[in-house]
């Protein structure tokens, strides 16, 4: 069985695409997507080709989206990424980008003969994304399957599979260690300098795991 | 009430721009959006400009989608475009492409306040295409509106209205007529020559209805 995988080039991603692998076994092939949609930085994108050639994937498709800048999202660069902490959704969240991103990797799972998506989005340490939620994903899925000219037919069709969707970030740092993740290739940061900002809320989730588990994240941060 | 509609300068979606702007009436702001997505030609992007300069849209936002041009379709460049009669779902299909365009007018309608998102989709005369049959409509719908920032924080949801689902050809022509579109500035043809080629399955359909209702197509054709 064939799969594709998510790809941003943080931890989630990341743990998620090394599940895939070993989910789908020797046999199976393993296409990555990865998407620049105008995140101020491209740093992610770094980590996430570095993740794809770890893996050995059959193929690395980038996406590109010109246009997403004009939505409300201090990710695109739209007001300033919060440091402290945010009540209620945070200014990164971006409309509808998984909506987004998994109607591109149904497509480009459709067109590489893929019956799995893995996605690495998780409901408990998380920003409080919408998108992010169970019943978004379930809902999402079958309605990517009704558009699906497999699916219409033969009756077939595409799963998304959220491996990490109940897990805690201590958690999935721990099972990424267990499958041989290098964490110092995967970026979380929203800011794109050298080093980690180590204050925006995606390095205070991460950096919490990895003090939770006693251990130092060799990605390197400015301000620890 | 605000509206987005999708504006891809083809009979359906100027016919649905031309209803939403009087179902929101003089109070309501519409805004469009439009995609490049690698369609093998770019003329009715063109067409879809003019239109919304018709209708004096608030806004028209143009979204370039870099990458589609790998998908298994003849209209990003895939295999020849059919001239014939075509059994199933043509060549021309491209998949997602209407998941792909709804999230995306979605985040754009949650980012400029608008409760609506008009499409242009019909499945009586039309090319079988998944993605434009009333329960993927129905089931996207609910999926965006789960991932949504606005609707989990306020309830209030957005609406897809596809006001052309059960229409004939020839009765969103008629409408179109009525409501005063200027047919000669659309473009169905999948091809970008100076003439529509009268033969694509596209051409085939919308000459087809101006033959019933006995009017001239003032767009021009190549071969009739």
């Amino acid at each position: 069985m064939d799969a594709v995988v998510l790809l941003s080039g943080g931890i989630d991603s990341t743990v998620s695409a090394y599940i895939a692998r070993g989910d789908i076994c020797s046999e199976g092939k393993l296409h990555a997507i990865s998407f620049d949609y105008g995140q101020v930085h491209k740093k992610e994108l770094l980590s996430a080709s570095r993740v794809g050639n770890c893996l050995g994937v059959e193929s690395h498709h980038l996406v590109k989206v010109l246009g997403m800048g004009i939505l409300n999202s201090s990710l695109v660069g739209r007001g300033d990424i919060p440091t402290g902490d945010v009540e209620g959704i945070p200014s990164t969240w971006v409309p509808q980008r998984n909506s987004t991103f998994l109607a591109l990797a149904f497509a480009y799972a459709e067109t590489v003969g893929a019956e799995l998506v893995y996605t690495g989005v998780n409901s408990l340490d998380y920003s409080g994304y919408p998108d992010c939620r169970p019943e978004f994903i379930e809902s999402i899925n079958g309605a990517l399957n009704l558009a699906s000219k497999q699916f219409v037919e033969t009756g077939r069709g595409i799963t998304i599979v959220a491996p990490l969707q109940y897990l805690t970030k201590v958690d999935i740092v721990r099972i990424g260690l267990k499958l041989g993740v290098d964490f110092s290739m995967t970026w979380s940061c929203y800011s794109g300098r050298d080093r980690a900002c180590g204050v925006c809320p995606s390095c205070r989730i991460r950096l919490e795991a990895f003090n939770k588990l006693g251990l130092e994240d060799q990605v390197g941060y400015e301000k620890i």
